[in-house]
């Protein structure tokens, strides 16, 4: 059977890859925060509009993809977040049975998606928190991913690069909406998978193209941005991540070294937001652009607003910033800015058309 | 600016309407539902992909676009929950303030959604549940809309005509995505607004189709499906919609009776299926297609699970099953049928891998 995605034409697109309708995601122009920044070719690339509601659907095809060439007859991860989505939706269609190693206290809404697609999670007591415990988990799994010959789904190029090609699409489509005329791209990082990814990709690009891709990190997991901007060769370890972006809390550097060197490859530096920013660029993406995000979304805007303040782009850039996750994933993030009270208030019918008459 | 739409050959489109990123959702193949139901070519059209998860984006990128073109400074709306998720988005991306009134006790998730995008929701006591106060809210919108010289964006061709054209716009999709080649559409029905649309695009389509067009209903709220399917000339007001499908509880009939007369002539009928298969459906959907979609969203597949019982569609046929909305919108419902209580299981390290050890 064809599997159709997104085709324009009176033509049908037969895809290979085992898709549940990832990808070929809408790029939009900004209408708020490009303007009022100066920017005349401000563009959001809307990743949170993939099944599970991020890019590591793209993971999940490609890898899922794998499993099902190797005959693998299950899935075995590790996630509190946006890849044990991916994973257990994929795994569904495969008719593969999917278990997801969550972090103790991993919140509830995450595992109620993941459950709704039929995975088994399995939460353990001080995983995520304890040091000893944590990494008995990732040791044993590794162990156990090794004796069954398969990789572990872990979105970085060092865990699962079979896994991570699939997310270098996005550069790809990106470069192709633009007809390649990309000046700089956004993207978030905790241990840089995605940036590699994007940077992979638009090096690989077949025709020539100047994309910067910049790596954007949050103050509190610095790995990656610093290094680069200040031109060290590798990335450093930070003792503890201390960001509270959802998604961007990563022990240790993972692909950061990669992602670093990939990104001054295409003549990309790095930008380091602070939690605050974040949060307000989530709230502006969604009141401003209609665009309702996760945080780590909102982490790209923030770096383009520093480089904005810092006059390192041009007003006719062309640019690009990756909205990598839904806001629906995190609906208590969203709420940090919103008036829910508000909920509670109960009009009268004389008291609405009241109201409504000032208007 | 140009608006860059899942553009997937080198070539850019550009397009005059009000868009965030609507439209063009993928059309994927079933890999377990058609095939167990000894259907050889189902699709699911995936509607829950849209910006706010639902085809009602369709309808407000219309519907927001006209408010520009008149240079109305505001929208005012009643929706518990799609529309006015959709609108609140549109509203925030055109910079116009927009008031949702909603019902009493309207889910907090669906509220919070709103919030996000700024919107200001007005909830009144006894609106959606007490007679007298729904309809004196509804007469008093009524007149305010028209003092305004604005239609009150209600999803249905009856209030709304501007905004449904938008929706118009799936069957185009489907139809091109398929080669024309399309013999069986299925499509829930609350008021029939979306029915229509997608019946008014395949009669409208400018090469022939014979694409058939039917109306699935819940029990609970059968004013369409059953009078179709029965050969009756209009919708049958039933005296209190039933069904606790979401989005699918309409108080009379509205688009109804336009609603059978066009998917008659597309050649199409009229199924009816009970609250209980729709849930399970819905369940079907997430564990077997990793579609992760609101009950209403499996009405369509509901439809089609009878119309094979009853013979009324061949193996080879192709077919597609409209994906309404989100899962995301309705968190609730998934967990309907989800183990949620294995959230608070914790398992030991060594649990864990006494427990791996066995799959």
């Amino acid at each position: 059977m064809k599997t159709v995605v997104h085709d324009k034409k009176n033509e049908i697109t037969i895809s290979s890859r085992f898709s549940i309708g990832e990808g070929h995601t809408p790029l939009i122009p900004s209408r708020f925060i490009g303007p009022s920044m100066g920017l005349k070719n401000l563009y959001f690339k809307l990743e949170n509009l993939n099944p599970t509601g991020s890019y590591k659907d793209r993971f999940a095809a490609a890898f899922i993809g794998t499993l099902l060439q190797k005959k693998v007859p299950f899935c075995l991860a590790t996630s509190s977040g946006n890849t044990g989505a991916a994973l257990a939706a994929y795994c569904a269609a495969a008719n593969i049975p999917c278990y997801v190693v969550v972090v103790d206290n991993a919140p509830a809404d995450k595992i109620r998606q993941m459950h709704a697609y039929g995975a088994k999670t399995l939460m353990v007591g001080g995983f995520g928190i304890n040091t000893g415990i944590t990494n008995a988990v990732f040791s044993g799994l590794e162990q156990l991913a090794k004796a069954k010959e398969v990789s572990l789904p872990i979105s970085a190029y060092r865990y699962c690069p079979e896994g991570m090609q699939g997310v270098e699409s996005i550069a790809e489509e990106v470069l192709r909406d633009l007809n390649r005329e990309v000046d700089h791209l956004f993207s978030p990082a905790g241990g840089g998978g995605l940036t590699l990814a994007v940077a992979n990709g638009v090096l690989s690009s077949v025709t020539p193209t100047s994309c910067r891709v910049h790596c954007v990190q949050p103050l509190g997991n610095n790995t990656i941005a610093g290094a680069l901007r200040n031109g060290l060769a590798n990335a450093v370890e930070v003792p503890r991540s201390t960001t509270t972006v959802s998604g961007l809390q990563v022990p240790g550097i993972l692909d950061g070294n990669e992602t670093l060197q990939r990104c001054r490859q295409t003549g990309g530096t790095g930008f380091v937001v602070t939690d605050e920013a974040v949060y307000n660029m989530q709230t502006t993406l969604a009141r401003k652009e209609g665009i309702f995000c996760e945080a780590a979304a909102a982490v790209s805007v923030s770096g383009l607003a520093e480089a904005v303040q810092n006059s390192e782009v041009e007003p006719d850039d062309t640019i690009v910033c990756l909205i990598t996750g839904s806001g629906f994933k995190d609906m208590n993030s969203p709420a940090r800015n919103t008036g829910t009270k508000s909920i509670e208030t109960k009009y009268s019918v004389d008291n609405l058309f009241q109201f409504l008459a000032t208007i």
